[in-house]
């Protein structure tokens, strides 16, 4: 019997012999391996916290202590030893476990947003809450270094520093991904490790990662290393940490079970703030993993990757580099999921990776613009809503010639409800002078690019969804912006958003078949409304706009102001996402449940215009993202 | 003569001697005492900045080298030395100076968002494109030590420090607004102020701060002065900007203008990225300004405050934290201009100023009710946008009670298009569960506030004007959660959102005099929208919805989004804030401007009416809140 099935919770974790947790770290490796090569999801970044996971298990007693993760994908481990072992094949499959905290699995997770910077914000909170409700619980954060770059986690570090009686205690999961190569600095400071047996093995994986180059240096987080020049005892406050009133601990082997438990059982007795340094190693114990370079291991996707939008993106920004001797990239931590990485290997000084600082990342692109560049930030779609402010009044208000290209919009699916694009195109409605495209496959990508490129008194943003890139449809022709797909009648305007194009296409086809005379158009600028597209509204019975982002304030809502504005009386129906958290699934099984196919909108297409006759009234179902309910 | 008037530009300041320096100085400050007493603006902190600007001036050749200002209240003093001295009694008045910089008053000017925190990232940019451009030019940045507190700017230090060719200056302007009582450490800093003949004036001023005790310290910054302690010479890296790789030099006398021009000539040529940190007292020069304990003279109001929304949420929050243990309140270094302040002195353990980190106060007060209390976070309505990610994905996707309460939404006018709160209403209605009022008087606001503290698992927002509290309308009868403010006819439902829920008022007045039969309600609760508001709508000829917030994706678009669903066919229009950055004047001229008075309102919607029978189409004007153009 495996000792992993002995383990139905924390308790069980806290009876378990040296040998048997040895034997466990090595269990759970294999489970992770096995199950995440066939469920997709993150590998690296859970094998490098085992040890670390199950120490936090061993000293403290969740739920009473609170353990918060930053970016939830490292919770696999914790997941395994809180009685969902049982449960782990179904990691990231609809009905299964999420692959982040998920307050309805257990009850040890709190926590399920997956934005990066965050954890140590939740746990001041918690922290001062039970303070003030007397209550003897402690609050653990785990954030990575990658993390500490946002500026998010620094708000906070200046808060915790000034409560110095919080029971709060700190963990840097620094797995070497963000060093940045100050050799000097690092060698010194390994001498206090040489009573630690791991030392070999530790400074071993520092020097691997120190013969790494990284484009950019995160030398905020060097403080953490340069503290340590002077480090003497175990609970001194170092350097930086000094200055700011935090105790500092480390640093640890984070690989090393006993050492990782003796550094949390100390920081526990403590009774104000600790930071607790853990030095660990992406995808520690698979060796296809730990000597990963390219991250490859990270996210780990089950099957060969097709063309998908990212690499259009990747080709034409670099051709757009060629011809362009202005056009300058910016990445926040994602230079490969963004598909800027080959224009950076193309034009090593115009490319600038910020860290996870999206906020900085858009302000210091309003500055480039102001310096006369051309910038083009790339993000996920999700991750703007972190840097709204900054678009609208550092780059809108200045009238700032950036380009925002947005990856993974629309439905993503199985990374649960913090990473569906589903908010961009409406907030970006709110933005004065902002031009917004959604292109509905890879050629509309390249051409709307360009012209995006080539604006140079607003933001311009382009919005693409996540994987495969969609089969070209041409168009028939072309009225103002606007593609004309299919044209084959005037009882319907089927307005086909970027993506949900292609669908519109395939519902246009369904409606035609019933005998209704459709058009569809793709107005590729989705904003500003094009006067084109109200004019030609005016002429048909119906207009139906179909969209992959939240309802409200969508490009439906806006379309469907500008045919009040003008007086068209014309009646609208705005199809999108319902304005709700999504539950994790593949992104098809996600738009069914929605009401976003092909059949499920031709169905209720018809229904509406049988409906319209009369002046029957509908309840709305505030659940799907069909209006008028069914 | 006074040297002021012989000072067109930077250029003049650069040929004047010695004491016609200290002269200009004197009289700037007298131009400013007079100017603000009457006009109202920032005195304190343009007097703090006298003798820094001149050496900025006079170091730097603006606008070649790019003078970036954060927060951009403190730059009276720039504009008076940039050729703008003789208009400058026209500050803040409708046509005339900005209180803030303004692009479009002159080249020396860059940016214009007022917003804190973002200096940095600005200049960065710019840096790094004149660098790429091979442009031989400085940029300077100036930050105050508030400016410091926000997440961003740390990621902005965090790029710069890794940039060590970047042609760019930092200005720390520490005022001592944010010091911690740490004696010990600061009185050892001031050993190396010894040589500088402003000496015992920096001493004093340090003891005075330091007799303050602020409700919060703001830890990272006492890292500044942590750094000092092994203070050697003006251009060595010290303790924590060692660790980032960033120059330091100081602590200068910001009074002593011969200091700080030798400081900035220092770092102009050490040809990387230096900070500058120079210590400054607010109000410095004028008597009743230095001695401002409670920080009156920050903002100078030219008359007597009559009772303001802000003194109705004081009040109201008291008497809730009597009465529910269980309630914090949370303020982004805002406690007196929220309102806060009473609820601290009566419940100090109960109040958690956070600095100026948005972020961190909207995810703290998700964790602070996830530990089982209510916080109530203050803020006003512009800002929220720094923290959308977190109030969606830290506190609405977990269900968590949080109220935000949002002074000066809608029109806010003087202080320019970055202080106007109007994008509130539009981004909220993004977010699944949360509960969002607009109180439309003072009693309302006690009303909605109570209502809002009673809701455990969602977050709740009211929203409310700046300045006077409107006079109380009482309801003739509610249904469902709609106020019926007036009943005079099923003509036209006029919505009146919050504060214009009184223009409404006076809209009907005026339609009913033409004899039209007109009702008024009140949602209270905008969002979600009322289902009764919905029945109620299908019983009228027209709906006209008014509200103080961008047109895009607001209240009136979401109402009528819901007809839409429900297959209510009355025609809607919808009035609001045309989606622009608006100029700064007085708010009655700029709700005249857009159109939003009940005169332009009555006029509007009878237009409409008539045009209804017909089929006109009228292009929109995008630059009116009214629809339909005219």
């Amino acid at each position: 019997m495996r000792v992993l099935e002995t383990v139905g919770g924390p308790a069980d974790l806290k009876k378990l012999t040296g040998q048997q947790l040895t034997d466990l770290a090595a269990e759970i490796r294999d489970v992770l391996v096995e199950t995440v090569s066939r469920t997709g999801g993150h590998l690296g970044p859970n094998l490098g916290m085992v040890e670390i996971t199950m120490a936090m298990h061993r000293v403290f007693d969740s739920p009473t202590d609170r353990l918060v993760y930053d970016t939830g994908h490292q919770t696999y481990v914790h997941k395994l030893l809180t009685g969902r072992a049982p449960k782990f094949d179904t990691l990231r499959q609809q009905g299964g476990l999420s692959g982040y905290p998920d307050r309805a699995e257990s009850e040890h997770d709190i926590v399920e947003n997956s934005h990066a910077s965050t954890a140590l914000s939740y746990a001041d909170g918690l922290a001062k809450a039970y303070r003030l409700r007397k209550e003897d619980r402690h609050v653990v954060a785990l954030i990575g270094d990658g993390g500490l770059t946002g500026g998010m986690a620094w708000e906070a570090l200046n808060n915790i520093a000034a409560a110095k009686d919080l029971k709060l205690v700190i963990i840097v999961n620094d797995n070497g991904r963000s060093y940045s190569p100050t050799v000097g600095g690092l060698a010194t400071h390994l001498t206090s490790l040489r009573t630690n047996p791991r030392y070999e093995k530790i400074l071993e994986l520092i020097k691997k990662n120190l013969g790494r180059t990284p484009l950019v240096g995160p030398p905020m987080y060097e403080v953490l290393h340069g503290v340590k020049k002077g480090l003497k005892d175990m609970l001194a406050p170092q350097g930086m940490f000094e200055d700011l009133g935090l105790k500092y601990v480390g640093p640890i082997n984070g690989h090393d079970r006993q050492a990782m438990e003796d550094a949390l059982r100390n920081a526990k007795a403590f009774g104000g703030p600790v930071i607790v340094h853990a030095v660990t190693q992406k995808g520690f114990g698979y060796a296809a993993a730990e000597q990963d370079e390219e991250d490859n291991f990270h996210q780990i996707r089950p099957a060969n990757k097709p063309r998908g939008w990212t690499d259009v993106l990747s080709d034409e920004m670099v051709r757009i580099g060629h011809r362009r001797p202005d056009v300058v990239a910016i990445t926040a931590a994602m230079l490969h999921p963004t598909g800027l990485a080959a224009f950076a290997k193309e034009f090593p000084d115009r490319i600038f990776d910020v860290g996870i600082a999206e906020q900085h990342a858009v302000t210091s692109a309003a500055g480039l613009a102001m310096g006369g560049l051309h910038p083009v930030v790339g993000l996920y779609a999700t991750f703007l809503n972190r840097a709204f402010d900054q678009l609208l009044l550092d780059v809108a208000l200045h009238k700032c010639g950036v380009t925002f290209v947005l990856d993974r919009a629309g439905v993503t699916g199985d990374d649960g409800p913090s990473h569906n694009g589903m908010w961009d195109m409406s907030i970006l409605q709110l933005v004065p002078g902002l031009r917004l495209a959604a292109p509905r496959d890879g050629k509309r990508l390249e051409e709307l690019l360009n012209e995006a490129v080539d604006v140079s008194d607003a933001p311009t943003v382009l919005r693409y969804a996540k994987g495969e890139v969609f089969p070209d449809i041409e168009a028939i022709e072309r009225i103002g912006e606007l593609d004309v797909l299919e044209r084959a009648g005037t009882d319907v305007l089927l307005v086909g958003i970027g993506a949900m194009a292609a669908t519109a296409m395939d519902v246009a086809h369904r409606l035609e078949a019933q005998g209704f005379g459709v058009t569809v158009v793709d107005p590729r600028w989705v904003k500003p409304v094009d006067p084109k597209l109200v004019e030609l509204a005016a002429k048909f019975k119906f207009v139906v706009t179909i969209e992959d982002n939240g309802r409200a304030g969508g490009c439906g809502s806006m379309i469907a102001q500008a045919l009040r504005d003008a007086g068209v009386t014309t009646p609208v129906r705005d199809f999108g996402i319902p304005q709700r958290f999504l539950d994790h699934a593949k992104r098809p099984a996600v738009l069914q449940e929605i009401g976003l196919t092909g059949q499920e909108l031709a169905r209720d297409i018809t229904e509406l215009i049988a409906q319209h006759s009369g002046d029957a009234m509908h309840e709305p179902d505030p659940a799907s993202g069909r209006p008028g309910g069914a």
